[in-house]
């Protein structure tokens, strides 16, 4: 999947995603409805029955983090780890998901945590370039890759284990 | 390939690549010689032997810097995209491969040329989260795929033609 995507509106995909009810009100804003970038690359997302994890320097999309509090409404498992210093900033979508129960973990370090994964039922790799923020899916030029070879995933699996683990809060040293 | 990746000399890796002349005096540096996620991206950088096609939004690592040099100079055919605010900044590379007579072109939008990837004689795609300065190589953390699948190379190999055709110097406008 290649970025920018052209603004459109997700509504119809996201009310689909939350169950039959919600689906019922047609969204009344302007934007034009087609397939995109971001559309496929929420189709994915919410493809995801089991479990997500997500790996990410900046996240701060609203379509992408509604995606993310729906799966986990849905009862997916879903983990998230993002860099510290982007994390508190203006419109990061950090605060919201862990108001809605998610578990997220953080770095500690002066270095980013600068990886802009995700990985769905730990058999589907989403990873590139892309941060997940409206500025660099409607502005920028990016690149995000989705595999399923066991061989390219497997090796992201254990660098999101790791990473988990390590940023654990029993670890934090509360910048001493 | 996982970063950070420790400080380590790539002296003799890199003067290996330049020829035999040039591997026959040992560096003095301290810093250990082993493998690490910087010399196994350079060797893969080093294997090209027909082009080598860049598009990074940072390129300040002076190690990265010499390996595509060296390329040029050994007639491999080397073209790089970047970003128009980032060439610019103290460290830059940009400037040294341009004066080398490599061929550069650049975006003029607004957004940001955000894309980090690299093919190799059009068959090897090296993509992920990792701009090539030093800070994201011994810093940050960061992921890069190396991937041979025509399946994945083909559309980033379409995607590096559109955008070096669209930021060829007769489009630019000189920021009306």
């Amino acid at each position: 999947l290649f970025f920018p995507s052209r603004p459109s509106c997700t509504e119809a995909l996201l009310a689909e995603a939350a169950g039959p009810g919600a689906a019922a009100r047609p969204c009344p804003c302007p934007l034009p409805r087609g397939d995109c970038s971001l559309s496929r690359l929420l189709r994915r997302l919410l493809s995801a029955r089991r479990s997500l994890d997500v790996c990410l320097f900046a996240f701060s999309s609203p379509q992408l983090g509604r995606a993310v509090q729906l799966l986990h409404r849905r009862g997916v498992r879903v983990r998230v780890v993002t860099d510290a210093q982007y994390m508190g900033l203006p419109g990061s979508q950090i605060g919201l998901l862990r108001h809605a129960g998610i578990q997220v973990r953080h770095d500690q370090e002066n270095g980013y945590m600068h990886h802009k994964f995700a990985i769905v039922d730990r058999r589907m790799l989403i990873t590139g370039s892309l941060n997940w923020t409206t500025q660099a899916i409607q502005n920028n030029r990016e690149n995000v890759l989705v595999v399923e070879d066991a061989e390219y995933v497997k090796p992201f699996l254990e660098e999101f284990e790791r990473i988990w683990e390590e940023y654990n809060p029993i670890n934090y040293r509360f910048f001493p």
